[in-house]
């Protein structure tokens, strides 16, 4: 007999997961799973979210930090409903940690939900936690071989966001290369340039957000 | 009976880690863990490094990473002896996976051994591979908060680097607080700012290098 711990622990997380889905999917939720390395932008990407959303979608988020309530304080100043799930020392969220903090988000009130994972590029491609989507953000600061080097979070994410695009002219990130890096891994992958400083992308990202709600629900868009 | 299965893998590799240690010692190698967020600029801090000790302490470089060849690549392109391993899926080094390069490398004509761990703030801080001394690079890019949000590898680091210190001015990074923030972790934690576009910095890092070659081999500094 072979005990294969890490496929144990996928199979139970995937059990969760399609559990997390499904209620999701009863409250009208569209679910975002959002992955990026620390310091890439997830908060201030979130807090001009909820602002251009004002009114159409209702967003509602649940962070994840391994210490600190600040990324949903930051939210909640923006009257972004916001639950803070501190991890302790877990380098990633599995679904048993978002489960446990879905009684303190009123899903019947929410149309996006995003899941803003802890700041890491590795681990948390690793594990579904009932999301319709991984979206994962490069900054221009980051550079632009990180697709070929961090392949899996790239590959399985539907949807790339280039942020920081208003520093670009002061780093050696070449925006072409960065695309064809990250096609090279996941060909039919979405990528849209986002400053958060300039609104650079802004509406085309909110676009996107509404054209996943209609697929996902049928609706018109209400943004 | 209890399995604390990562009680178990941590006592594993620090046995590990202590041979490493002991054959770093005998070769004359002062062994640095460099640990940071992807794209902080850990090769380019050694690309300059390797220019800045020419001559005088001789760098080798252990460079891991999930995929590619690059960081080998560009430190080669530098005259900088570079192994590289690639982890597969791994997001972190481990002392036996340091110890499976040790073959490749000439340690008796190294005298700094720098390990350029896998870009993740959080999981290499739980590692020890044999080193003298973590370093922790953050870059002005990632804010002024990321010592509070990943407190371990600020803990078990000697030194901060403080990178891309010619980018603070376009950014919201506030510089004090995040000295502040990470002496609330690590009240002693040494901090040196640092550029690799101007150099600013350049020559206290080599001079802290030199201290803890003079520190661990007693010797007069080559540099």
């Amino acid at each position: 007999m072979k005990i294969n711990v890490m496929t144990d622990i996928l199979e139970a997380n995937d059990r969760i997961a399609t559990a997390n889905s499904e209620a999701f999917k009863e409250n009208g939720n569209l679910v975002l799973n959002l992955i990026s390395s620390p310091g890439s932008g997830k908060t201030s990407l979130l807090e001009k979210t909820g602002d251009a959303l004002k009114g159409k979608l209702r967003l509602g988020v649940i962070a994840g930090d391994i210490e600190t309530m600040r990324d949903s304080e930051r939210l909640q100043k923006h009257k972004i409903p916001a639950v803070q799930l501190t991890t302790g020392s877990a380098c990633h969220l599995d679904a048993n940690m978002v489960a446990s903090a879905l009684p303190h988000v009123d899903l019947k009130k929410t149309d996006v939900l995003v899941i803003e994972n802890v700041g890491n590029l590795v681990c948390p491609a690793e594990f579904k936690v009932g999301e319709d989507h991984k979206i994962v953000i490069l900054s221009v600061t980051e550079g632009d071989e990180k697709p070929l080097k961090y392949p899996l979070v790239f590959r399985e994410s539907s949807l790339l966001l280039i942020n920081k695009i208003d520093l670009l002219k002061y780093t050696n990130f070449n925006l072409k290369e960065a695309k064809a890096n990250a096609r090279r891994v996941h060909p039919d992958l979405e990528i849209i340039d986002v400053s958060c400083v300039t609104g650079e992308g802004m509406d085309e990202w909110i676009a996107w957000l509404n054209r996943q709600y209609q697929k996902k629900f049928g609706t018109k868009p209400r943004a």
